[in-house]
């Protein structure tokens, strides 16, 4: 009997350059592929002449489902996220669904192949923001209780972690981020540098920095492809830059 | 006047498919090659013909300091390091040595490319651990006091986020990790997931899972090689996958 395959590709942030060899090679091997829209024309040259099952956003496991059945009728399929498809991408509804069916855990196989993530995009544009202890949260309560989620930036701040969130604003979310700017208020100092990156390594990018107390999503333009890093007690700003110390080195 | 460059270069785990084309550009466009040995040697084919300047380990801030004279002497240099050159990499010690000197931030010109990370190499090969909020800590008190990185342990651990422990135990540090476990164990199940992957993509490459209760460094032969992955409390196994739902979703 011949068993199919299923890729979780991650395509990075969009551009060519940040796209890897084993995920180009990854939808190179497959038959048909499976992503939002937006994502599967960012790989057309690579896609071309294949299967592509173009989807909307929100239809996570739709798009889940319909790649396990490919795999399982014996093809070879991809599935591709763009950042990573392993942080908070198609890994999650795919492992879902294959749990749901019982799978065997090599029949259909499944290779995740990592790709650049937004953690990593935005804190390359920023400077050296994740040289200490980090940790990223979703602001979206789509899927999870505001009550976890403010839980967890409670957490973070207590703890100093410097923070990337995910997800920080929508049209219809904009309360959350200037809720999380406020509890990280009650633990950091108003002038912690905060990064603020909007579509990293693609022609629309945009970069800038503020201070914890200036965090207002409306005015920066804070949205969903937007990514924002909070610095840690340490982080300072050097010419542009925002900079974590390693450790025990004097904040500069 | 001519103006130099330094390129911060992750070259992801290791292996060719996880070296980005920006990365292997950035290799391409240097004079010069600065990293530890064994990471030159990775690159041997991009790097034929450049001068390298290979380094021993913990000669983190001697490497920084030779970069930036390159830079500044007015060629292209190229700063490579494993994973992503941004998480816990020599973004970090360039930096501290840029802003020593008052780098004006433009000249000569700084650029990092992101690589894989190992948080990120690990969870493609145990699963789907990275679907939920989830934190990076080091466990290495060499640049970081342990009292620090103790109450980042308490804080991760009360928030429920899922944890990537990066030096998590050397051949003289061998107590942090059995310390980080208890800590972990006064909140999580003494059954909560707990994925080991060493060397990934690599051909030494070994993932193994455990629980949380039976993390026992010396047992699973844990070391610098190494990363581990602490579930949060909704975190299961599937026929050798480790899984974290997503949010409202059951537990498998």
């Amino acid at each position: 009997m011949n068993t199919g395959k299923l890729y979780l590709v991650g395509l990075g942030p969009g551009d060519a350059g940040n796209l890897t060899p084993a995920a180009a090679a990854a939808i190179a091997d497959s038959d048909e592929l499976v992503g939002y829209h937006y994502y599967i024309e960012q790989v057309a040259g690579e896609a071309a002449g294949k299967v592509s099952h173009a989807m909307e956003l929100g239809q996570e496991l739709e798009r889940a489902a319909l790649a396990v059945d490919i795999a399982y009728s014996g093809k070879t399929v991809a599935v591709v996220s763009s950042g990573d498809a392993g942080i908070y991408g198609m890994a999650g509804p795919v492992f879902r669904v294959l749990t749901d069916r019982q799978w065997n855990g090599h029949n259909p196989a499944v290779e995740t192949v990592p790709g650049v993530s937004a953690l990593q995009s935005a804190a390359a544009l920023l400077g050296s923001p994740l040289m200490q202890d980090f940790c990223a949260i979703s602001l979206s309560n789509l899927l999870t209780p505001w009550e976890q989620i403010r839980r967890r930036l409670e957490a973070a701040a207590a703890g100093d972690f410097v923070t990337v969130l995910y997800n920080p604003r929508s049209r219809r979310r904009v309360s959350q981020l200037q809720e999380a700017r406020d509890i990280y208020l009650a633990h950091r100092s108003s002038d912690t540098p905060v990064g603020i990156v909007r579509h990293a390594f693609r022609p629309e990018q945009a970069v800038s920095l503020a201070v914890l107390g200036g965090l207002d999503g409306e005015r920066l333009g804070v949205d969903m492809f937007t990514t924002v890093v909070i610095g840690n007690s340490n982080t300072y700003v050097h010419n542009g830059r925002m900079v974590t110390p390693r450790g025990y080195e004097a904040k500069g």
